[in-house]
């Protein structure tokens, strides 16, 4: 898939919130799960209101996906919480993983070098 | 501190190796731990060779500071971690959490709204 600007951007000023979700996974599982995790973003969660973000990352040991999403406000991400349509990607994501740990965050400060 | 650009970005396209640091703290702690980590990033991690960004979170519960950040390469990384400089920062950083949760992981896909 092509896009123009996939680039994600982190700032202090901004008034969203973020969550960071760890999978633990299986490593036979982790391409499958950032497969399925990056067609339930684009399928589904991209196109709900205050959607900013979603980046997803693998750990070099195999062990764990790292989601980090961006979303305009806590509203909007409890909104997608409420989702039936979410929720269905989400039991699907969990299914592949040992276990998930999702927390919401706000962002304090950024430095750059 | 001023800075004129105080925004990471996010890039499948990028080299580098991301870091994501899961501190669990005492609700207490979380804004000390927080303070302390741009400080020791201020003085310390910024100065060092492939040092690119760090993005530091607290989270809305009060339970977790989480640390996102990039390095150049898995190298600089490395290096930083074997630093007597670096070492006593980050024991610093622990003995204000519960739990430390360092996963080094690489950027599959961005997606955006």
């Amino acid at each position: 898939m092509t896009r123009t600007k996939p680039i994600a951007t982190i700032d202090p000023e901004a008034k969203g919130v973020t969550l960071i979700n760890i999978y633990e996974v299986a490593t036979d599982n982790q391409t499958k799960l950032v497969k399925l995790l990056a067609e339930g973003t684009e399928k589904v969660m991209r196109t709900m209101r205050g959607f900013v973000s979603v980046s997803i990352h693998q750990s070099l040991d195999g062990t764990r996906v790292a989601n980090y999403a961006q979303w305009e406000s806590k509203e909007d991400f409890d909104r997608m919480l409420k989702s039936p349509e979410a929720q269905a990607q989400m039991k699907q994501f969990a299914a592949l993983a040992k276990s998930v740990s999702p927390v919401l965050y706000r962002v304090s400060s950024v430095h750059r070098g």
